[in-house]
């Protein structure tokens, strides 16, 4: 959509919602709809092209309006699951369709998603353990059950351990900054051999450090004969997984009990808006099952409805699945593909621009759409190139480190970015840089 | 604002958005302001009139976007959660200005400030314990841990209980569905006599099912007495007390170490913004924080910014107090006041009609905008004519159990709500009543 038409289409929804208030009192209290109307009366995936904003905006008063928030917010979010597990070819087992055991929800962030995945999966090791120990109690089990991610993982996760209250390990990636079988086998004899109860596994596809990827297919399989769930966080990457090309870096998560991504990170949904599915659904509301009377509902065990209250750490809802709705139909699956490769094009082109500089160095395999580089040297002298490049705040980089480099982090994600905006950065980089190596040569 | 101004304005905001859109290469990509550098540019308090729209506007160009999302996202925060406590005079102890130790935080809803407020005492208390007892482990603690709550208090309390790895007990309320000292200490003496170790209490002001108040000066002295986190949700009454009639109801929250409660159910804030406040930002912050690489900033311990992703479960964070900080101004603290006194009001008027029919009783004390009633008579009766009005679907009520009676509760909530609405409502109820009664007696 072009900043004309969405200046037509922005003032148009200013008045459907002027509209609505004033014609509320014409309009139901309590809506009609029986549970699970809403999925018979829309497409059971997402269109390869673009719809016209005319044909949703008509959908809103067709097929929203008459199921109010609830159970259209409800019901909606698990389509939009599903189209969005369909677009990545997330294996059946993910899906709520076909009266499967599981689905998707809308969490507000990776953060959460991981936290979640935690704490079903210690109430599951939990379960377990006493079905088989009886005299074992919550704490005994606690104190023992450890969980494991790469060394490379999000700091979230280490904060999802400190949250459950259980030990959190980090297994050393390889050269690649990759989790890998043997690395893991190794911590899990160890600790077994230690009386620890391994029950819980975070691989990254994606790292935030230098979009490195966990090898899946190594560790999934470890996983599910060790009966650890594994988790598996790519809250960047995820997005990637709708191109073909880049669909081969998620193979391996059919050996996952939960998987997360965050469309509101590169899928031009916006902030929150974080994509989590389990294989059970009944894991996850297991271990947050509480139905006190005014929660209470006339289908409340009629397995027709999602009750997401049971999904998550909060109880109430936004109706985000509406963003989703909006931003597939208008850009439609083409679109979005083309978005990805776009950006994932740019840091190529950006890591080409490097690698023409015998100054410079690339630090990590460029996947996505993050270049990690630095130059050749001290950790100094690019802390400094670090320092004026953010001084002069015409672009701005965070770092990182590997291992003990001092990283710098040129990552793609601006909606409007152009080729133009890349190669004068990367002017504006070797020009700063010259500045730093003349001054160190000082 | 009416409608026709709604109507104009949300339309220049509409191009506010393309404008910004289409200029965006001429603004800065990092903004030049230095930390704290937002507060001194408002009033230190919310207006009692209302300021004009245009007004607001002219201060998002000048105050807000100089400092872009960072840090004007995060300081707007702070101020807007001082401007909210003074208006519900909480203790100073509890503000950010004046450099205190204490400050507030928007949360995503009152569950998540409760399992917070959980996991903070939890840390604490597990530090202060092993500090004394340097031999034991977490576990060993964590399984001696109890924290306490009303029997009327909401199941989302019990679930960060089972979330944060504690017990949480019931403390059964006295004949207002409070919380008393008596009932409360009886449960602490037993427990400790039981070897267990109480550091929690949550308090509740205005319970989901009737509306009742704990008795705050009570149990207030007892924890900090006895060394507990007390921590007071007051998710649905909070509002309220920013009148000054309302404001006793708030007294002993000197005695919490947290407060918590939801301007997006009352204070006409949407969704979500869970407004809490704790004495001590440390206890927080010592609960969640991990400082990876690429969240490093500049000011990381100068002490002059506050990192809010230390506060909370998720990471990233939505701009939630923009939309304080137009209530505030656009109705100003007189017109919030207005709005929950029309609020009060109907509810004392549907109370009063109830009152007038015999075949009816009101099961709690009436304080603020619920009003629970229900035929005289059986639990059956009741369900059949609560049964009777959701088929209606003329109005929606919700009920609840109080002690062994099904009870139907009235909740005056929407912004447009009138007196015709709480008559006809009144009306339409009757008449479904003389139906069941009639029923009944064939």
């Amino acid at each position: 959509m072009n900043t004309s038409e969405f200046r037509r289409r922005g003032k148009e929804m200013v008045d459907y919602v002027a509209n609505y208030m004033e014609g509320i009192e014409g309009r139901q209290v309590y809506p009609d709809v029986e549970p699970g109307y809403l999925r018979p009366l829309i497409p059971d995936s997402a269109p390869q092209e673009p719809d016209t904003f005319e044909d949703i905006i008509n959908d809103i008063e067709k097929i929203i309006m008459p199921g109010a928030a609830s159970p259209a917010c409800t019901e909606l979010e698990t389509v939009m699951m599903d189209w969005l597990g369909k677009m990545l070819e997330l294996p059946k087992a993910f899906l709520t369709e076909n009266a499967g055991e599981g689905g998707g929800v809308i969490q507000g962030s990776a953060s959460e998603a991981t936290l979640v995945a935690l704490l079903a999966a210690r109430t599951k090791a939990i379960h377990r353990l006493q079905a088989a120990s009886p005299e074992l109690t919550q704490a005994a089990i606690m104190e023992k059950l450890v969980a494991y991610s790469s060394d490379q993982a999000h700091s979230s996760v280490e904060r999802a351990g400190l949250i459950g209250g259980v030990k959190l390990k980090a297994i050393p990636s390889d050269g690649n900054f990759a989790m890998r079988a043997s690395a893991l086998q190794e911590a899990l004899e160890r600790d077994r051999a230690a009386g620890l109860i391994p029950f819980f596994v975070v691989a990254t596809l994606g790292t935030t450090t230098c979009c490195s990827f966990d090898n899946l297919l190594e560790v999934g399989p470890i996983c599910n004969k060790e009966d650890m769930w594994l988790h598996v966080d790519a809250a960047y990457a995820g997005s990637a997984f709708i191109c073909p090309e880049f669909r081969h870096l998620l193979n391996g998560v059919e050996f996952a009990d939960s998987f997360n991504f965050n469309p509101h990170k590169w899928l031009l949904v916006n902030f929150d808006c974080s994509a989590m599915w389990v294989k059970k659904r009944s894991d996850l509301t297991g271990a947050f099952r509480l139905d006190p009377t005014y929660l209470k509902h006339s289908h409340q065990d009629s397995g027709l409805i999602t009750d997401y209250r049971h999904w998550q750490i909060p109880l109430g809802r936004r109706f985000r699945s509406l963003k989703m709705w909006f931003v597939f139909r208008m850009y439609g699956v083409k679109g979005l593909q083309a978005y990805i490769r776009k950006h994932v094009q740019l840091s190529h082109e950006f890591e080409s621009l490097v690698l023409q500089d015998p100054r410079f160095e690339i630090c990590a395999e460029v996947t996505l759409g993050l270049v990690c580089f630095r130059l050749k040297g001290s950790n100094k002298v690019n802390e400094a190139l670090l320092q004026r490049i953010n001084s002069a705040k015409k672009i701005h980089l965070v770092p990182c480190h590997l291992r003990d480099k001092f990283v710098l982090r040129f990552a793609i994600c601006s909606r409007t970015v152009e080729s133009a905006h890349v190669q004068r950065a990367w002017e504006h980089i070797k020009e700063l840089a010259a500045d730093v190596l003349q001054a160190e040569r000082e």
